[in-house]
């Protein structure tokens, strides 16, 4: 079978691979459809801390069963899956509170361990969640990218009385838009990037107000109105203090970002306003959360998709997807 | 009347006053028992931010209702009341979510209008609350400095599995200690300090582990326990980075801190470790919560208590507070 492997930092190669064999409790996966995200990107670069080399990278996949492996009932053969990434002991305490993504011994397909890049993929059979018809099969790799949007959103707990502020409108952050629109009814959902065509695309999908922060502050655009939800889906390290002075006294603050350069705040900016600052990464158990939302079409993943190319294509496709937040959001590789 | 009167920071006096008159809405109170907080000493000398001079200081104070004004029932005159600080608009976006204690119009009692350390003091007729003849008088007045903990707490929704770590044993770290334990029954509550003295009061307040910190960093004494719930009770702006570092994943961390000194900390060690942020100021609507606790003996007020002074020696009972923490804990003003 054909894999996409990063043989080392750097080395990218569309190689020859036996197909795996599912073991005990997992399912094979014969892959259909597989988009790329950022951090597939920083693996090839050599820039994700979690990876290991050589990796059939691809965490936001969408496939059939054709196999299982011992203890899963040969029924599932034939079942079209979305696979949960993230693979976790079950027992440590992160596990027993419900947060398997940051379990202690924690295994994500596609960095830790061989991902969907590949025309088969062995995962555990927990992680392969059936796909209803409602959602076509070219769409259902995107249910991974809104567990992002989930995740932040069960901690933030969004109401329709928000006044919401999204730093970035790149693919997390158009997600939290459709999430917060059309999951969560806000009626306010204001967005920044420095980009014009990002921009364009937050209107696209929901955004109520979009501002240009590349040259003039948030603040002096914002006009006193203060958000009452923020979220950072930029990740730079320095949107936390802005995020902080512009912040409403009570107000929620997402962060999604894994920069390790030093970020400074001042205790009292927090306090005096007693905001709650709420990390996320990757998801916890989010996606039947998601699956429902698509199915009751409350989010429009087609909305995020710009390109679909062939898995021989990749190297074309994830540079496509680096250099040109212009014209590129989402790109679907189509596998089988 | 008697009152404690910030003339202008740094200058204390005992000065004979009017009685004031309960305005429409208030009621009468005539005090009979207040403790010092920090944040008392902070205006004395200056530097709460939020203080306007002259001031009659005390925000923490119990007493009885003799009179009362316009729209109050004179039925509530000889209540024995404890007086909630908080005093708030009631209709801007904080309030409207159940959170007055940042209200965009805030007035804190003792803070931004005359307090408890007087023979009398008129406050809103919602913001003195009856207390139950199961607390006696001469500890109804630490009901405040229990809804600080009340009120982190309610952020951090402690668990009885949760392994808690508090980092100093003042009043505050105590309160802590003790909701921890009598509240939410939790197993283990781990206390830092850097004073022996503070750490026997930590035990004596419930704390399952004390650790002296002053010469060796807790990641050494801790042997590779994760506290899972973290309150940072000391204040310096240095801890929050200790306190990210030492955190289990899916920690969630509390700051009461009010440093305006810069404070650096990772994304990257937030997010990958999954953690949640939470600051907390004074309290919100949290008597209610806190007279119940007292009133089921699951915290125990007599434990914090080192000093009683009359009204009169309140310049050598805030400089005891101030300057002897080894002996000297809560102080408490006997008033009339």
């Amino acid at each position: 079978m054909k894999s996409v492997v990063i043989a080392k930092p750097g080395e990218l190669v569309v190689a020859e691979r036996d197909q795996p064999q599912p073991a005990a409790g997992e399912v094979l996966v014969k892959v259909q459809y597989a988009s790329i995200c950022g951090s597939d990107v920083h693996i090839w670069h050599g820039h994700n801390p979690f990876a290991r080399y050589p990796r059939v990278i691809g965490h936001e996949f969408f496939g059939v069963i054709t196999a299982t492996g011992e203890g899963v009932e040969t029924a599932r053969i034939g079942e079209r899956v979305a696979v949960d990434p993230v693979v976790s002991c079950g027992h440590c305490y992160p596990c027993s509170v419900g947060r398997p993504n940051v379990c202690s011994e924690l295994q994500v397909i596609g960095v830790h361990r061989d991902g969907g890049f590949s025309e088969y993929a062995a995962v555990p059979a927990q992680n392969a969640y059936v796909v209803p018809d409602a959602i076509p099969d070219k769409l259902a790799s995107l249910i991974e990218p809104f567990t992002i949007a989930a995740n932040i959103c069960a901690f933030l707990q969004p109401q329709p009385g928000d006044i919401a502020l999204i730093f970035g409108a790149g693919p997390m952050g158009l997600t939290a838009i459709q999430a917060l629109k059309g999951v969560y009814n806000l009626s306010k959902v204001i967005v920044a990037d420095r980009l014009p065509e990002r921009l364009k695309m937050a209107q696209e999908n929901g955004a109520d107000v979009v501002l240009d922060n590349s040259e003039i502050p948030l603040a002096a655009q914002l006009e006193g109105i203060r958000p009452t939800l923020i979220i950072d889906a930029a990740c730079h390290p320095g949107i936390l203090a802005e995020a902080v002075a512009l912040a409403s006294p009570a107000a929620r603050i997402g962060l999604l970002g894994f920069s390790g350069e030093p970020c400074t705040v001042t205790q009292q900016s927090l306090t005096s306003k007693e905001l709650s600052l709420f990390t996320s990464r990757l998801n916890s158990h989010r996606f039947p959360q998601v699956i429902d939302w698509m199915e009751k079409k409350l989010i429009q993943p087609e909305k995020l998709v710009t390109h679909y190319l062939p898995l021989a294509d990749v190297e074309t496709a994830m540079t496509l997807f680096e250099k040109d937040p212009r014209s590129c959001c989402k790109v679907i590789l189509t596998v089988n």
